[in-house]
């Protein structure tokens, strides 16, 4: 009989899109539903890297080379120097999306039946990848209690074995928001070193961090052979639909074998490497503008959230992500009863159950991630939704005392 | 101590794109190369879908459906309907390049381990991703003699293992040319059929079939459960930078189960898809002209490489490829030196060994691949290095009778 693969059946249907159906249906009712459930930003894509592809004179869109045009890693070494990253356009790889990033990162170093270690929650595709490589992931939790510090050493070194082959990092992270600081960084690096992993880092929202300084694992001295660099331009310049990114990596044996990967598949996207080059002659000061405005919902959500009886929020450092704990059931029925059984003023909002970010079955049930990518407006409306929602939700639990005492 | 996974290790480096490094170093002394190395067509992109792209109005790119825009999905029904394969937009996911379908394939419905029967000599690439995939490609040979004609049913069955899950085929074929006709079609449903195989169908070349019928995978009655279609624009509208194409099947669990690995990569390129729904609305008429324009070449390409001695080369029936048996020793050494140390009127020409696209080891020696991508002047003038390179090639063997007699 024909089958599908193992793989195929193990693969994770995406946490987040499997309410795509619910909000469809409220939509249809009516109701107008804010998505804070995906990192999709509202930000404008930069015009000028749109413009570029307008103005390119293009006869015939052809295959670019398998690492990308030369011209565009030559100008990504410009803006790593930027932010501190001192790499040459042959120790970039530009892949479809920091998606194709994460995979090349896999397969390359990564043999069948190895082990990642991911602090979690964590980026839930992760496990796609992971899946489609036969590979296991080992998360170390990480708790909201802590606001998602990294997990004390002993964790790490309590679930490393001999599979053990690498750690991935969000930094900073989705979905927590969380920014690693310095002495997180050198306390990855040491383990790294001293157990011979490879650190997979992810900085996706480097631009975005708003307390606190911004360490890149390849800021690391003497990390430079472990470290493989996942980025992409999705969310720097509100360019995710472009499916550009990059692996970044100074170990020469990881990136001629990742190469091989990129010439299997040919070339990355043509036409979204011409909005990459023209964003490195964006104004330095381009980034100001998001980073003030998504600090501005930042604050506004979390002071919302916080203010919500049972609600807590901790701030998050960077990124454009919120997590909090509600005094809630379960998030995954939550979040589905507000877009099938709820609305305000003829609205709702959507979330993301954190169930789906956690390795470990059973956590994540009293947690959502918020992404504030709506103005100040939407979040402001959104969060009257949820605070009502809160009041009414039918599998609510652990009342605050003063609101036990006023239901008495 | 860090290392490389075993599929990096055992990952092919591109046949192809190794002898890129000759090409560059002859380029420096001056020389002129004539790449018929690779299937990157100098047509033009059609102004049109490249104009749809520079009048979009986008304020966000943002990410798409994870199966690829429903607007675009739609479009391609009709397209399909045109080309007699019945589909609905449920049933296409739109994959960055045909490389993406063929890797969602493997992915979706192999295991590690299991065995997928190819036609040699077959498109390079194939072997990347069964690498990818913990899949392994048992070769059946094809032979020039025949022009590369499928072979026996026998010649299948003789291989077919309880480990076989798929039999993969290129029609019109990418490296040989050769167009399947109905009865070879019919040949493999039946053995599909019998020994419930997936059927993988790579229709790159579609719109280029010069004597005979094109007969896709999905004209086959009764076969709709077996065969997953890999399909791109790269090559329709000589669009290949683009990276788009999709993967096409009927069969609901294999839809289901590829749908979760497209949302684990997010989406397709959305500037791509706008070029993808564009095309549909190409003039009907549009085909005739690059069509007409290949054929030219073929024909001229043929004359030529048959009329040198020791040369044979089959009349391709599809695609831009054609396969010459030349009287060398060694096409990888041959190739090579064509572009180190010959020229002819400070020109050279860059071809394809054809021992990349063998699975067999040892076959494809005395053959290449030849992409007849360029127009007529450059392909006679190519043909010309080339006549010239067979004359004074120091690796020349097996000099056909009469010349022979001359050199007496």
């Amino acid at each position: 009989m024909l089958s599908i693969s193992e793989r195929g059946k193990k693969m994770p249907a995406s946490p987040i899109r499997k309410l795509v159906p619910y909000a469809e249906a409220a939509k249809k009712k009516g109701i107008k539903v804010f998505h804070l459930n995906i990192g999709q930003p509202d930000i404008e894509t930069p015009p000028a890297i749109l413009d570029a592809v307008r103005k390119a004179d293009i006869k015939v869109l052809e295959y670019s080379h398998s690492a990308g045009n030369e011209s565009y890693r030559r100008k990504l070494v410009q803006y790593y120097k930027k932010v501190g990253i001192n790499v040459n356009h042959e120790q970039i790889i530009i892949t479809t999306g920091g998606s194709e990033a994460i995979m090349f990162g896999f397969f390359t170093c990564l043999n069948e039946g190895d082990e990642v270690i991911i602090p979690e929650p964590f980026y839930a595709n992760y496990n796609g990848f992971a899946i489609a490589a036969g590979v296991n992931v080992v998360p170390i939790t990480s708790s909201i209690d802590t606001g998602f510090a990294l997990p004390p050493i002993e964790d790490f070194e309590k679930v490393i074995t001999a599979k053990t082959k690498a750690i991935i990092i969000c930094n900073p992270n989705n979905p927590t928001g969380y920014l690693y600081s310095r002495d997180e960084m050198e306390k990855l690096k040491q383990i790294c070193l001293k157990y011979n992993l490879y650190l997979f880092s992810d900085e996706a929202y480097r631009e975005f961090c708003y307390d606190g300084e911004y360490i890149s694992a390849l800021h690391l001295d003497g990390l430079d052979e472990n470290v493989v660099l996942m980025d992409t331009i999705s969310k720097r310049y509100s360019a995710c639909g472009a499916r550009l990114g990059a692996l970044v990596t100074k170990n020469k044996s990881v990136y001629d074998a990742a190469m091989k990967f990129a010439q299997a598949r040919l070339s990355p996207p043509g036409l979204a490497q011409i909005m990459g080059e023209a964003a490195i002659d964006l104004p330095d000061n381009y980034f100001d503008i998001p980073k003030a405005e998504y600090m501005a919902r930042r604050d506004l959500l979390v002071s919302r959230l916080n203010a919500m009886p049972g609600v807590f929020c901790p701030n998050p450092g960077g990124a454009f992500y919120a997590m909090a704990k509600l005094p809630i059931d379960d998030s995954d029925k939550f979040c589905q009863w507000l877009l099938e059984d709820f609305s305000y003023n003829n609205q709702t909002v959507m979330l993301a159950p954190a169930t789906g970010f956690y390795g470990t079955p059973g956590l994540g049930k009293n947690e959502v991630r918020l992404a504030y990518v709506l103005n100040l407006d939407a979040i402001n409306a959104a969060m009257d939704c949820l605070e009502k929602a809160l009041e009414v939700y039918p599998g609510r639990v652990g009342l605050v005392p003063e609101k036990k005492a006023m239901m008495k």
